[in-house]
Order: C-alpha cells, then sequence, then structure tokens
C-alpha cells in the first residue's frame, strides 16, 4: 500500500530523448547494452538516504524548509513511515542500490545501547523491503559527525571514551551492512582533523585514525565480510582541515598504516572541487594508485566555497569522469551515487523525482559518450603514441634502474642530445572530447 | 673593490626595535642567545639567487622593469658581475647562506656540454667568493623548468631524451652543489605535472619520476655527498597540477617509491597557502611524518590565486610558523631562504637590501616570540592536558591494537559510555598567542 | 541580582601588556587617550546578540553544541533570561553598545502581530536594562532571511505578500531602534540574491530592492529618527549571488536609486574576505566614496570558502583596518561591532567573555598602532609625494577636463614626453608598517 | 601570394557534426539561419591578435615556445609578415573580425612619435588586406600595460606625464580604429588599479581615471566616431586589485562619472571566473544595467587562481552565455572576441587553426541550443510566472511607491497576511535546459 508521498507516480520510465516529460527519462534506459553490459550495470545508481529523507533544508543562515510527513523522525513509526517514502521513490525510480548513515534511519536513542536497538530495529524493516522490492544496498556507514559529542572528532577525538563509543558505533553498522548485503562499508571523517593547530597534535591522531581503521579491517575480516572498505576524502568542512583532505593524501594515509590493499576511495565530485582538483584528476589518480572504489556523483558550485551537493547536470563534466572510471574498468563492487541535495527551496516531492532523474540522465548520457571514446580510441591511441619513447631501449634502461646519472650524462654528452620538444596538442585532444558530446 | 652597486652600503647593522633607519634591523641580532643558540644558528638565513639577481621584474603582462648592469648576462663577464653583486648584498646583509639554480647563474649555453662549462666556471668562481667572504651554500638546484625542452617536464616527459637531459643537468648541479659545500640539494618539480588529463597518464609519469628521484638519492650515496636532499611541494602553476602538490601527496609519493627517509620537504609559505594549507599546517605535518626539511619563506597575498612570492611580513604568521619549527627540534641541514621577489615596480638597488631586512627583522621577532611561547609552555600544556586520557590503560590497549571492535562495544555497553565533550578553547589558545607578538 | 551564568565575574579590569590573566584587557583601556580622544569613544565597541546568545552551535554537519540554561528562548520568561544574561556580559566587559535583530531577542511567533507583540515587550525590557547599565544600542536590525517565508528572498521575493511581511517587520524594527536610541539601523539582504539564474529576474529584483530601500529611508525622515541607515555586503552564502555583493557593488545600487547620500555600508572582515577583498581595500574605498558607516570586526579563515565569523586575533592586519578608519575621520555612528562566533567546541561560559577580551585586546592595539602611525606621518607624507606632480599646472589641466585628448597628443609631441617610472617602494612601506605593529 | 605558414590549409569548411575532420567545422554553418539571422551575424566571430601572432608562449616560470617567423616582429619588415599571415588565417576560419592593440601589430618605438608613426604605418597595410578580404576590425586597444612606464598604471598613475602619454596612445589608436571601421573601441585597465594601499590614493586615482574616460567620449564625439566605446572588467592580474573589478563595479564607475549612457562593458568569461561569478551572472547584470556590449570568449581553468584563457570547449557553459545574450536582444557592435591563448606546449600551426576551430563550433552550438531555448520559451514563461503576483494592484501600488510601510505594515495586519513559499524548482529549470545541449 503506497503512502501516497508522490501521488499516483510510481515509475519513471525511458522515453528517448526527445521526450519533454520532466517524468521520464531520456538517456538512461537501464537495459541499453554499453560495450557489453547492461547500462545499469555500468552505473550502479544509487540514492542517498540523508539528503534525500533526512535533510530538512536547513542552511547557516535559515532553518528547515521541507516539510516531510515523517519529520521529525524521532519515533519508530515515523522512521519506518520515511522508510516506506524512500523505497518509493527508489522503486519508482528503477535505482537498484541506496546508501545510509545510522542516524539517517533510526530514531537518535537515550545511549548507545538504545542506538543499537532502533538501528537493528529499522534495519530487520530494510531487509524486509529489499527482499520486496530487490534493491539492494551500496554501502552502510556511520554518522560519527553531527552528534555533539563527535565535535572533536570520533577516532580523533582526545577523549578515548570518544573514540570507544565510535568504534562500537561503526560496529554496529557493519553488523547492519553486512546483514543487508551492503556490497561496500564507507567511512567519512567529518569530524576527523582540526579546527586550530593550538590545540592539535596531528601525529597523535594520526596514530589513532590508523588504528581505527585498522581495527575495521580487522573486524571485516573476522566477520567474513566481503565488501569494499571506503575512505571517502574531503579537504575541509566542516572541519579547518580534514585528515582524508584528498585521494594523494589518504594514498599516503593508507601506505603509511600498511592498508593500501585493504581499503579503496569513495569519491565525490564536490570535494575534488574543494580540494582544489578536476573530479576526473581524482579518479585518474585513484585508478593510478590502485585505490579506485565509487563515487558520490555530487558537484559543488566553482564559484561556491562550501559543500553545495548539487545534482550533476554538466555532461561533458560527466563524460570526462566516467572516461576515467570506465578507461580504469568500471566498477567493481563500487557505484554511482547521489550524495546531492535538493535546493532548500524545491519543496515538493516531485522535485526529489526530477533531481535524480536530472542526475541519472546525466550520468548516463556522459557514460555513454565515455563509452564511445574509448571504442574509438582516438584519445588512447594519442597517448600511446606520445609516450613511445619510452619503449626504446635506451629508455627502458633508464626507467628499470639499469643506469645511473653519470652513465645518462655520459651518453648526453657523447650523442650530444638536444632534444626538441613536440606539440601537446591539448586544443585538438578537447575538440576531440566534443565530437562525443 | 666594490661595484658600487648599492652606493656606500656595505654592512646592515643592528639598532634595536627603536630604530628607525630603514637600513639597519631593529630584531635580528645574529649573535642573540635564543634557547641556549645564537640567533643566526636559529634562523639560518639564505638569499634566493634567482628572484633577487635574476628576475628581470616581468610578469604575463608587462615585461623587464628592473635594469640591472649586469642584464641580459648571457657572457661570463656578465654573469660574474652579477655574483659581485650578489656578495656584497650577502655581506652588507650579514646572511651566512645563499642558494642557485644552474640557470640563474651560467649563461645559457647552446647544448648540455657549454652548459656544464659555464656552470663550472662560475662555481669556481662562487668557491674564491665563499672563501673570501665566509658565506656559504644552503642549497644549489637545477632549473628544469624554463627551458622550451622541458615544457612537458623534465622526469616525466614523455620524450626519454628530455629525462636524460634533465638527469645528467641534475648530476652537474649535484656535483656542484657538493663542490661547494652545499647543505641541501633541492628538486622543485615545475613543470612535473600536466596542462590536461586528455594527453596524459599519470601512472607512467609517476614511475617516471619515481625513478629520477631515487638516481638522485643513488647518485647522492655513491658520491658520498651528506647534504640533505628535498623536494619543493606545490600544487600548480605553472601546471595546472603539479605532481609535488603539498606535504601529505609528497610523502605518499616517497612512501610509494621507497624514499620517505632519504628525502624531506622544503615548504614555502606562499605553495602552502596556493594548495589551500595554512603554512603551519604544512610545517606540523612534515614534522608529523618526519620529513621536515627546510623553508621558503615568502607569502602570497591572500587574495591572489597565483604565486606572488611576497617577502614576508606578517609577524604573527612568523610566530606560528616558527613555532612549529622549533617544537620540532629547529633546523638540521635547513634554513630559512628568500624564495621572495620584490615587487616589479621597486626598481632601486636599496629596494633589494630592504626588502631582505624586513623579511629578515619579521622572521627573527617571530622566532623569538615562537621561542618564549615554547619556554613559557602555556600551549604544549595545554595539549598535553587534552589528551591525557589517552595515557590510561584502557586508552593504550585500544591505540595499541590489543582489543577489538567487539570488545570496545562490550564495554561501551558495560560502562554504558556516553561521554561528555569539553570545551575546546580555541579562543583562549588565540589569545595566549598574542601575548607573545 | 545576578543570573550566576558567568559564576562570580562581573567586570574585567584593564591589567597592561604583561598582563597573563586571560579574564583581563592587555590593551584596552577605555579611558586611554588616542589622539585626543578617549579609546572607548574611538572604538564603539559593540556586542552582537545573535551569535553570542541565539546561535547553538550547530553547522551544516552538525546540530547544538552550546547548553544555553534559556535555550530554545521559545517563551517570554527564557527570553527575558537571555536578555539578563547578555547584559551581564555587556557590563562585565565594559562594552558601550550592542546589536540585535528582532529575531534574536523575541520568541518567533505564529503571525506578524504575535512577533510584533513578542519584540515590543522585549524592547521594554531592554529599555529598562539600558537606563539600568548605561549600555546603548549600536544598531538594531531585521532578520529577514532564517524563516522560510524568505527562502527566495525578502524585499527580492518573486510573491509580493513576502515583500509586505518583510517591509512591516522592518517598520517594527526601526520603532524599537529608535525607541531603544538605537544610533544606525542596519539591512543584511541575507537572501536577496538568487540561487539560479534560471529562476531570476534581476532587473525587477533590483527594482524590488532599490524601492524598499527607499521606503526605510522616507520612513526614517517620516519618524524623524536621526541614525544612520547601513546596508552590509556580503558577496555569498547563504545565496549563490548576493545583490549587496562588496562595497562598490552597493555604490552602484545606491547611486542607481538616488540613495548615496542616505545610506552608508557596514562593512565586515570576513565578508570583504570572502569578495575577494582585503579588509583595508573595503574600507578604504567606502571612505573614497563617501559611504563609511560601521564595520563588523570579524575574520574569515583564509583557506576556507564559508563565512567562518572567528573573533580578530591578527593586530597588524587591525591596525591596517583602524588606519583606514581614522585617516577617513574615525566613527561617527558607527562602531566596532563582533559579529563574531565562538567556535562550537567552545563551550563554557567563560569562552564567551574570552573571545571578547582578546578581540577587543586586538582591536586597541591595532588601533592604538595606527593611531601612531597616522601621527607619525611617514606613510601619507610618502603618499602626498608620490603624486606630488598632479599639483603642477599642466597636471590640472588635464584632471579639471581642460584640455583634450589631442591637446595632451600635441604636448607629448612637443615635449617628446617620455617619462621614466620610479620605484613603488612596496618593501620599505610594509616594513614602515611594522615599527607601528 | 601565400605566406605559406599554415601549409595549403587556405579554408576551414563546414561539413556537419558527423565529421571527423580536426579542420573542419561541425556546428558552424555561417549562412545557417537561426532566429531569422544566419549564423555569422549572430555570432560576430573575432580573432585575437594578441595571443594568436603576438604571445611568445612564455608563462613566469618559462620563456619563450613558439617559433614564428616573424618574431621577434621588431622590424616593418616582420610586423608585415605578421599580418600576412594574421590575414591567411583570418580567411582560413571565415571569421568575419580581428581586434588588436597598437602594440601587437607595429614594432616598439623610441618615443610617442616613433610610436605613431609605425602604428599608422601597419593601419594602412591593414586597411588595404581588411580591402582585399572583406574582413573588418571588431574593436582596437591600446596597450597601455607593457611598457615599464605603465607599470604603476597608465591613467591612474601618479605620474601626470605618464597618464599623458597613455592620453596621447590612446588618441592615435581611436584614430586607427576610425581609419579602419572599427566597430567598437575597447579599454582594458590592466594596471589601472594598485599593488598595494600603502602607496596608493583610490579617490584621486578615481578621479584620474574618470577624467580619462571621459576625455575618450568626448573625443569619439569630436570626431564622429560612431563605434561603442566599452570597458573590460577584470578584478586582478597584473595588479593585486584592477578598478575595473567586474560589471557591478564598472557600472558604480559609469554612473559615479556620468556615462552611463555612454559607455558599455566587454565581458570576458575568465575574468567573470577570477571576480567569483558564472560568466552568465555578467552577461544578466550587464543586460539588466543596459550597459552590454560585447564578449571575451575564453574561460579560465576553475582550479586556477590567474587568467588562463582557454578556448570554450563547454557547450552547456555556452550555452547559458548565449541565452543572455539572445535574450537581451543580441549582439549589435560587439561580437564575440576570442582572447584566448593557445596552451604554450601547442606549438604546431595547425594548432592555432585548430583551437579557433573548436572554439567556434562550440559557440555556435551553443549560440543554437540558446536559441531553441528562447523559442521554446519554457523557461521565460515559468520566470514570468513566478512573478505573477507583481502584475496585482497592491504589489503594484508597493513597487511605484505609493504606499509607504506603514500602510503596508497595517495591511500586513488586517489581512494577516503570512505567505507560504513555493518551490523554486531549480533541478527542473536545470533539468530543461539538457534538453536543448
Amino acid at each position: 500500500m503506497s503512502t501516497g508521498y508522490f501521488g499516483d507516480i510510481t515509475n519513471i520510465p525511458f522515453e528517448g530523448p526527445d521526450s519533454t516529460n520532466p517524468l521520464a527519462f531520456r538517456f538512461y534506459d537501464p537495459d541499453e547494452i554499453v560495450m557489453g553490459k547492461r547500462l545499469e550495470d555500468h552505473m550502479r545508481f544509487a540514492v542517498a538516504y540523508w539528503h534525500s529523507f533526512a535533510w530538512p533544508g536547513g542552511d547557516p543562515f535559515g532553518g528547515q524548509t521541507f516539510e516531510r510527513p515523517w519529520f521529525p523522525a524521532d519515533s519508530m513509526e515515523l522512521a519506518k513511515l520515511k522508510a516506506d517514502v524512500a523505497f518509493e521513490m527508489f522503486t519508482a525510480l528503477g535505482v537498484p542500490y541506496y546508501c545510509f548513515h545510522d542516524a539517517d534511519v533510526r530514531p537518535e536513542g537515550a545511549n548507545f545501547a538504545e542506538n543499537t536497538r532502533n538501528l537493528n530495529e529499522i534495519v530487520d524493516y530494510f531487509a524486509e523491503k529489499q527482499a520486496a522490492t530487490g534493491i539492494k544496498l551500496l554501502w552502510g556507514t556511520a554518522n560519527l559527525f553531527s552528534h555533539r559529542r563527535y565535535m572533536a572528532g570520533a577516532a580523533t577525538n582526545p577523549n578515548p571514551d570518544v573514540f570507544a563509543f565510535g568504534a562500537a558505533t561503526v560496529k554496529t553498522c557493519m553488523d547492519a551492512t553486512m546483514k543487508l548485503g551492503g556490497e561496500n562499508y564507507v567511512l567519512w571523517g567529518g569530524r576527523e582533523g582540526y579546527e586550530t593547530l593550538l590545540n592539535t597534535d596531528m601525529k597523535r591522531e594520526d596514530q589513532q585514525l590508523g588504528r581505527f581503521l585498522n581495527m575495521v579491517v580487522e573486524y571485516k575480516h573476522k566477520i567474513g565480510y566481503k565488501g569494499t572498505i571506503l575512505i571517502e576524502p574531503k579537504p575541509q568542512e566542516p572541519t579547518k582541515h580534514q585528515y582524508d583532505y584528498d585521494v594523494a593524501t589518504v594514498y599516503g594515509f593508507l601506505k603509511r598504516h600498511g592498508l593500501e590493499n585493504e581499503v579503496k576511495v569513495n569519491i565525490e565530485q564536490g570535494h575534488a572541487i574543494l580540494a582544489g582538483h578536476s573530479f576526473e584528476h581524482e579518479l585518474h589518480l585513484a585508478n593510478a594508485l590502485g585505490i579506485f572504489g565509487s563515487i558520490d556523483m555530487n558537484r559543488n558550485d566553482y564559484q561556491s566555497g562550501w559543500d553545495t551537493d548539487h545534482f550533476p547536470n554538466n555532461v561533458p563534466e560527466m563524460t570526462l569522469a566516467y572516461y576515467e572510471i570506465l578507461k580504469g574498468g568500471g566498477f567493481s563492487t563500487g557505484g554511482t551515487n547521489f550524495d546531492a541535495k535538493l535546493r532548500r527551496q524545491s519543496l515538493d516531492p516531485q522535485d526529489l523525482l526530477i533531481a535524480h532523474i536530472g542526475g541519472m540522465d546525466c550520468c548516463a548520457r556522459g557514460l555513454k559518450a565515455a563509452a564511445k571514446m574509448l571504442e574509438d580510441g582516438v584519445i588512447t591511441s594519442f597517448i600511446d603514441d606520445r609516450y613511445k619513447g619510452w619503449s626504446e631501449d635506451s629508455a627502458k634502461l633508464m626507467l628499470d634502474g639499469k643506469v645511473s646519472l653519470e652513465e645518462i650524462e655520459a651518453r648526453v654528452l657523447a650523442d650530444d642530445l638536444n632534444p626538441e620538444p613536440v606539440s601537446g596538442r591539448q586544443e585538438y585532444l578537447e575538440n576531440v572530447v566534443n565530437r562525443y558530446v
């Protein structure tokens, strides 16, 4: 029985590029075959529970704008109503996945035991819904940043009791994720960072964070959880500096704590931008370092200095993003999660649907363009050709560590090497991309 | 015999805080004892040859403004005149050190052999001057970014001949540095990065860069060079993305290539700011990671998005910087290099002196304030106290990996742990700092 | 009878620079005479009611951290308790002024009539407290951005009923301000801007905003209010683009609507930084344009892209700010308002006091340094000298519009004018500033 | 007779969207009719002489990379060879317009008289070429920022002789522009700004700049020049702060000096971004203020903080830009100038062609999408509907200044107005845009 929240809308059809129906897909046909695989299996779309169902529409200068029948969701009954509406939306959109934090789905309890009871009750309710709808959990996670106990961090808190409370909470969320068949478990260190160096010892906090993550990995193996552990980089906000700054920083952290083969990254476009990077940079780098996991597909406004979490809408940007993803082999356990917020003025239930439809269409269009780029191979051939000198013997010797600086100097002198630069052809390559988008 | 470039100014005296003489120090008395050490030995000031003696005052929208008698310095004679003036300035300022790139000091030759000959001739000239004045070399480095052959990088160039040319050049510069007793050898990867991902393979370029740096370290050991190898992080400019983005990124790179115990970082305030960090953050982090080496003491304008290389002039900022440096034990082989440019409107010879005087005074004042902060210990005690819970047994067990998530959960439940947050006291600590500056 | 919120602290004494008492002033002695005037009369300090007494410590990623006995302040009784504590703090700090929005001080009512009744009741309460303590109102203002009715703006709302509701609210706040003897009335257009141009007509919204402000000015004259009307520029946040972007933009708006002689600006350091300007730039410009009014003395973190509203703590920055203010003649009806937030981890009542003490000391120190700079006149003389060529006859003719391009060309040819540049001496001037701070 | 610089390429044909020929247009067919007008007449494309023919490929960290046969262009013969190649490129691309600074086209002379002679000789040469090819001048301008005499500004220089030299130079450039039938005359105040407030009097410099611009307008009328005078806003770079910061700032300046009906703006995407605005914002605002003139169609890299002057390549961005332009009635005397630089690694002659082809195609595609959006009217209707309340009588009275705050308050009370917000539908509108791109 429907809650009726979305009126009589129960299904968003694919109608093709010429459709002007705002409640239809124009590019996302889940069954379309792209590079030999169904589009649904490429995209692996997920809806984020928090922004879509738990966020009231506030910002630092104003309060709640959304009036959802399940707000304030401080009882199990309201939490279940919220879940009902959420699964109605997942079903209507045809997304195969969703994601959640514990705090999004259960009423906040007075203590750890009550939190856990509440979570478990909702997990059972989700399990039923998953069985009924076929919708799956892309990832679960613990909210270790909203409650005031975490104001100075969870794993990196100066108070070990907060570390303990956070650790215990992560355990319950890993249990929940495993029970629901979640394909990944994510850690976003929202307050793992600092507000001022004047009260902070980064070396000590790094040790705490490294231990925390190692415990997570140890527990994963102990319980036989087969999903992927993911860290989500973000450079700042809410803290002045977050320890999981960007992909390169997370890599160094993992390597330092011996975790580079155990943990991967969940990369968000908006966080990449806040860190001063393009999204494709972070994706390319994660693939180069072997730690690419999953994506949060929400952009920042380029003119705003905080996390705006817009739905994606620029197809050329999506194309470059999925190009990096496909070049790296596509998603394994990861997927395309919309960690995206409606604008706080988008009050209507339909706005929730429309925002996701637009985002999914934009991503699908981007991936299809990227697949064509890869299949045509113009750019990959160009790159292979550009570095082809490195396949010569004298070059391989240098790269393989078989020659020293002195030997290289001798060769430069003997051959009077004086290399001439060649065009990098950036504009040509940018034009090539525009053939596909 | 003086060149007369600075008129009759041959010595900048220390006159104390009340002096209004623009050609005197107010805070930098090299012989003042601070924390048991001469101030000169704390600061280890160095002048950067390039900005002060080679830069013509151009920017992307206009050409040369400075009219130096040694410009264009394309002959050995002019190169030596430049050196004469440089050592006159070092002497007048009383700085113990200077730093140079090969391209700053020698005329550009037609090929590698001529470059090397030119460099060696100047190195001999420098050696005489060092002997005559007692001035020493803080570090040498190779300019692998200005010549058009390096437009697509040196170590990361797609053409292995450019790699070879760069490698051979680094060898000559390491030889020069060792000959001159340079205490460090620096690598700034000015064009080790990319302009567009469309023509770039980051994984491949990372391998090239890792090999390049390993060759440098191998050569260092082979020749018995005792100085420190330093990498200078910068996030971007001239390239869209530089591989040595910031301290955290460089750490990951070093760790990936097994170099974390061989190479340290030379941190510049301006580059920290471009990367979205405070200077003290980069210093604190480098100390936490054990890779702190040296500093380039020049700031960026907070409202400009490119490298402005201003001389330092904000004492509270300097205080926080030297506080991190002193807390980490101070400089070993590193020092305080002014990689700072005059503004291009500062045309007069005296402007060169005045800019350095102001910078040195500002740094000296900052270090003295930082030393007092450390000696008083108000902030260090606060931090120790803040984390003191971690010295309790239950906390140590967690940090030492002796307990699992499940055991922690059991304890949280058993003790009904529900930690209350305590004030972080940021404003109090900021006020404490203001007692010293 | 005290509320006891601050324990037994009822007075913050001036103890001089050597004091290490965190609850004493080191530089702010209200009775010190600077440039012939009491320091209190220069600074004209005010506390902002909202951040200090109404803000719960939330941010976009977490909720309330502060536990104030008057929260949630949804009754008149709690509102009065809040007022009691506020005036105890004003008294202890010895600030002569405070500032408030209607929504800070009264419980939110169900409609306009109830809001007005609540406001008026509190205004009466404030009037008694002002009489009892001698504390005055620097400015009043209306909060036209927090309630969801204003989510798309107040004056610039597409719905004229929202415009009307906002206009009526401003009237009640102007009445309140006048009744309490407030010396200024401020308008901050928190949501006067847009989220997306796709649903916006800026020309139309400009007309609405111009009319709104003209009504405010007309009402001021009608009721004989003698205070100053102030606009507070901010470039963005909460909206993507705020119409009162910066001082230059506000000037253009005022001029367009014939208000440049009626309205001045309240400039905030943090907003200046968000707009890409230094604080001293905005102050200098406002003086140049004749629209300088007052300041909000709270900084942004240079590495954060949102409004962090830190208390000021960098004395050299304060010096440059007060230098511009004093050069322009100092405050008239304006003052130094701390529109500054405690960090959300600063939980203790004492943190409120300490933050203000530090800010006041830092400002006082800056103003005193600036006064000395002005009295010494080194910089003003330099500037006069730099432009002195403009006092020659041929220059005056050009500036006064007495000669045409052709006549100038003729003179350039006849005299073969070929001017040589002279040093701008920026580093010298920066060193001069460092003599005072 | 061809110079042969572009080999045998003399014409870039239109081949339609499916072409993969890098030397053909896919979207720009000059004769296509869009909204009743030829596409060429909509776009009014122009090539910028400076970046394409005078820029050597240097940046702050490296020198010349381009090897053009006409470099260093310090003789009239080389200047004419440069012109020959330029007109060959204009012809091949089929652009109707070009733009130049005096310093781009003539050798630098020893004084004003020689500069003028050199300019005039080239102007005659251009006149012949224009007659021969049918190519026209979109705008001329004077370079008042590259020569060291202008290092502290031209109109705003503290030395009135520099003002005079600049004014005389502008006269010669206006004469040249008029002689060549240029449709606009542009002023970009590259160094009209400051490096430090410590040596600057903004009020005085504003008066100088206002007078300068008034002289330009007076001269225009005197000589009967019918083109448009345009100012090009930019917030900073090369100076710390440029006086023509953005459209809003320029408007205020024009209004202050009585020029708002005489001067319009030439808006550059890259400069908009540097100022913290979207390009469409600046266009929308210029139309709202009645000062829209022309565009420089080159973007900045969103992750770089300096002017990168990339060729445009993001079609959705172009669509939003041309949507604002078409909504305002399209270009009058203005046009689409590519003030865009090749990347400095793009060494080949063909790169020049390919970059312009890509830019022109991208713009053409954007304009055609924008035209369709306008013709369909979905968004304009939405906006009309959103503000429709303002056409009611009570609303008109407010907007027309017929009611006071008191009367509005009375109505709010009487009607118990309590407006409910409605959805802003941002995501819906963003999806609508994606139907067209």
